[in-house]
């Protein structure tokens, strides 16, 4: 359960409004790595968790702050809305190029759609999707997700910080960019618990049998592409993180197969299959391709 | 530029065909973490890239794996289509138990779009989407990011190993784990390598000035649940990952701050707002909220 | 701020796994009338909110009682797939008609992505999204919108209710039927009480000028079918539910006007526009279309 | 059947072209609460109704009038882009502030892809989607649902009008305004008399049989939020809109149970379950739990 | 404007109802290519015409048909929906392989959302979208997509006539089949007629200014794959379609460029940039790169 | 497998950076027709491919191009993205009208998520996604579609040529558009090659046998409009393309039939069904609307 108390964690007010930084704002709420999906994630987590205790604890403790983080950020786009203009005509915005720049900055549904109000989008206004989150029920790769999800969250709240000098926006952010370090800490912190208790290890899933024909290709760094430096890098020779093997390095793949024959489902789907000529053309064309290796 | 040749870099061909099965392996295809995923997003990030060198040649040397990665599956999901029953009725079904298994087992669209072939899409016909790579032009975060899509991918490239008897099959996909663990080690290598080196450290961005206030919210482990257990972990106390602190526990928010007060836009967007008498009652209202305080 | 306890408001355990019915449940979790969205939709209306005062009070307080009904079907879901197969092949399928029902009937991302896991997706699979809500800050029609919302997602929990005979998950739907009774009629009580208040009226938005012109229009029932009934009903004749007009029946437009003249825009568009000759000949259709009035 | 006439219901004529003000005309075209919802919602809800006479006949009469409205607004936005200017450059712009406005306001795809042209899109630019309609095969929620969607987009449409002087545009929204009034009316209409005609009835689905245990949890309003004023409205007290039963107010859930166990599938899904030791502890956590109540 | 009468253009009633197979038929109603794209595609064209006379009456003429054919197949599918069944649980569907085969093939949401009825979705229940639609302004190439659709369309509609052996239901679909004939040669026509009249000419567009250059490259095969047979072509060799050129082959790209230098954005984009020591190796990397050269 | 190498075709830098064009070329980049589309496209096709040799050998010889498209488009749009401004407020915009325009016009989640950065989207930010391809196995019908995405392709880097003056975007455009040109001719020639060797013909699907009532309406146009002019095309008179029969012109339907009776499925789904007094009502209106036929 989910009990709800009109304050907020941190002061959410903008010193002036300012719609168009509002639209930036959009993004750390709704966007791919706002503080939605974040909310989302821990709980979907939680509720698919095999463990309980601490590990579960961890998620829903967090995942909780992280709905109160939704709702600070949403009050404060509401509050940088205020201003947001009513007339947005071309002819209103000839005449006045502040008008202009703020009305071209700023998300059309958040004025129409919302009266100037807040909503579960990105900076772009594509609507927040389920398919944002990660929740795999294995403990160590989801909680790597958290980590990945607190740092990419991190990264864009550091660059709307710099988008504008408003006092109150610059403190709130502020105050999340603290919030999200110690996020990022605390899910790597859990990543290397759950390696050190002997949960889980690397790579993951980790009690995957594995053959000695598998085992050949597990640390080979194979180039596909022509950069000389790649072979420069600790992923292309010595022990690898996992601590399992050595890497070695591969100017491109060692071994290939052909082409398997084309497929030839029931004709009633009506594709293009082979005609007795074709066949044999074809057929040749095999046999070519196949002779030159 | 990408060059083709016709050749695959592992044997990708089903002892026989199933096309349900078909459909459980789009997921690694076209999914979240499926191979188009991984593909574009090592894409993207190389030509984002802001720095070149090893790096980058590391991102193009496996993306253009990936790319061949994507049609190794897709070739492989043709040919388990190839047996794709024409007949779909309730009455055809009916009669008969393996063609209703087969039939609702099977993607639809991948009789009836491709006449028997394999798309672009998930496990439950979602359509692959530009909204799931990340790219963020922070060399530390993104391989972090690589490191979870191979984490995930490889969980589920798992997962369907054992949803199959197939001979042909499992050894695809034994390849495949094999390579996501060599790419799960080798984006960490690269995530250590990045840090050795001091290009980028933790946290993410590492070179974010912070006062002295956002410090002292850095390391709180704050728990807006109730899980007792949670103070337990590795999150709760002791040195932080990123060397920089020490984790405090706190049994809830040490602070907090009254909502500000509703927003008042352009009355010309029909937003409900305060009339006279409302007002009054309004006042009064906060005026209690703000004493009970 | 939001706290979470780690309990549910109601039981949430099935009395026996069961995956296909766990798909069925996903709809009412984050299908357009789920709870996600109830829970996101009174939110995003609190925080949008320009009235401080009980219906804020009322928007949060049901807000967060939805956000825990998220969690009780999130964690019913759960254990419903607590026994998903992972054996789906063809061939498993076709020696066991059960198996072939159950995975026939299962969400293949919940076992492959999620790990026999619940998501936040509908019961086909599609990801719940943000254009799912509606909040525009025009308080009578959002409360009508959430009255709405209530009765589509009440239908459909009926109707999942009798999908079933679990007794443990009748159970809680019961008690979610109930609950959305209640709420169905708060929000129809809340319409009541703001116009009873004078704070908005229909039409809505009330407060909008109207000019004689266009009062004309507003009470026709204009029929643009053949269905002869649809002049029987109280929407062609008497007085209109606003209070502020009759109603009057059309059997069609009573007017019109032609269309307006094709777009020219710039040529550099590539646009296929008008050719002399072709012009002449336009013309000339023009003007017979126009004599035919 | 559908039959088309070269003739439109009203007026659809801007007084000169404004690219920028295309755009916000979009919403109500392609929007959630646009012209292709309507005309889609009523279109499916007729196919679908189980019901001869004159409801369906009403679905149909209004449907069509809808298609028309699509059109006209269609026709009125690509006159609007008609004078949507090609040279979109930094330099271009920043040498002419009156360009900039325009095309910092216009719609790209607009211009790229329709070549000034209107698309099925809302005014962010994402696609319409079959996901906007409702239609329950329930009558009086459909009808409800229509009153709502009428509502919310009366509102957009005035939100519009507001946003520019011209008058042709401001005419035809008008007439928009003025035929919304009416179909708010007639759908509420309709909803008054599916009631007093004994077919349907509040709350819905009305005919779902209720235990007695149910009717104790209908009329609770449970304050999960800590509003004080939540209490005084009329939806926590007196007599309920359905007329069945009578509100009481709670300060919060009067039961509640512990947390299901969490789950233990099938180990080939790889998620993280307790490992012996693990199990020891938990146990202990949860027997701390449990003896806290 | 669009006037709708209660008849269909054709019987569209199934002998018996077949729930599994209205899934199907899902995606000829709501599918990248099924009638709500076409109908809204000509639609648009029409909307977005630059040409009055013979080339939009023809959009217009057929358009408004597609709109019947929406309705036609709406109709279908919601009669074939009649019997879709209410259990759908393990244990029903254990005890029943015939209600398993039909709930595993049955769409859920047709069931929980619609209440047995149709919806615009495709047959996966991805909702429709108003990208599926073309319509750029350009008239040749538009209806040359249209005569595309109809193929696509046509082909779809054949498969899914041979997923059943329904009399009513294959009647239907061979109505389709004819009047999918009439249209795809129909845009065909107009296509033809287009260039016979001088109205455009391919490619397109045809009144792009080219250079010498340009023109050199433009009748090039560049084969990027070793597949040798694609020389033998008349993609390869003898003239072009469009009657401007004569097609050369070349076994791969007959010239390249490096790489350009890494970009270098505003250092608060947080993004990874040289470090001195890494510019140092970074130049040495690309000094190599340039030399091999 | 495909291999990549760090050079491009073709120059791609522009003379200088220009964000706010950045935006517009993502049209080409990740758009319905951009060159995510046509290589996805051409590699599904091939894929699926039923027939070895020359057809599937163009296939992948374009397709492999075509990658190498996405990554020119690709790097030169972060290069235009170079001067991406951090600061977007409104203050800072309201001081500098060309920051004003500037911001107006880039990509916000260029700046926020991708750090000044290209991301796999179109114009107005959303998401490439799978359902833009089409790939049926029908190679006829597939290279039409093939030609179709060139033709719309090619119009739109047409448009955005004229959207700048900068000379490096101009030339590497120029090359698109001449591979463009290149392209199309390449897939009309297919198409007509496949024709001519008796592989497929038009209408697509050619193999679906045909009744005689089905031929009947082969080769009517219909027309659903009032356009006079409809019958003067080549699509209302003469022999049909496919050269199987001769136009025919009708002024409307030339036969129909009732609606059939309204599905009544099972009660448990509580759609709104008859009730006793309704039903005679309704069979009255059935009658009366039959008897007027």
């Amino acid at each position: 359960m989910f009990f709800h108390k009109q304050e907020l964690q941190f002061k959410s007010s903008p010193s002036k409004p300012d719609p168009a930084y509002a639209k930036r704002m959009q993004e750390i709420l709704g966007g791919q790595y706002g503080e939605i999906t974040v909310a989302m994630q821990y709980g979907f987590q939680a509720w698919n968790s095999h463990l309980p205790g601490k590990y579960r604890d961890l998620l829903f403790g967090i995942g909780a702050e992280e709905f109160g983080h939704v709702e600070m950020i949403a009050t404060m786009i509401a509050q940088l809305l205020e201003s947001a203009p009513v007339e947005q005509s071309e002819a209103a915005m000839a005449k006045d190029p502040v008008l202009a720049a703020v009305v071209g900055g700023t998300d059309i549904q958040a004025a129409v759609v919302a009266g100037a109000g807040v909503r579960p989008v990105d900076s772009n206004g594509n609507p927040w999707q389920g398919s944002y989150i990660t929740a795999s029920g294995n403990l160590l790769a989801d909680v790597i997700a958290n980590a990945n999800a607190e740092m990419q969250g991190r990264i864009q709240v550091a660059r709307i910080y710099n988008m504008t000098d408003d006092h109150g926006v610059r403190e709130m952010l502020s105050f999340l960019l603290a919030r999200d370090t110690a996020h990022q800490n605390q899910w790597t912190a859990a990543a290397e618990e759950l390696q050190a208790e002997g949960v889980e290890e690397l790579p993951i899933p980790s009690n995957f049998p594995l053959s000695k024909e598998q085992k050949a290709e597990e640390y080979k760094f194979i180039n596909f592409s022509d950069g000389a430096a790649a072979r420069e890098g600790s992923w292309a020779q010595g022990p690898t993180p996992d601590g399992k093997g050595e890497f070695t390095y591969l100017d491109g793949p060692d071994s290939s197969v052909p082409f398997p024959p084309p497929t030839q489902p029931d004709e009633r789907f009506y594709g293009t299959t082979p005609k007795p000529n074709l066949v044999e053309k074809a057929a040749g064309v095999v046999k070519d391709t196949l002779s030159k290796k």
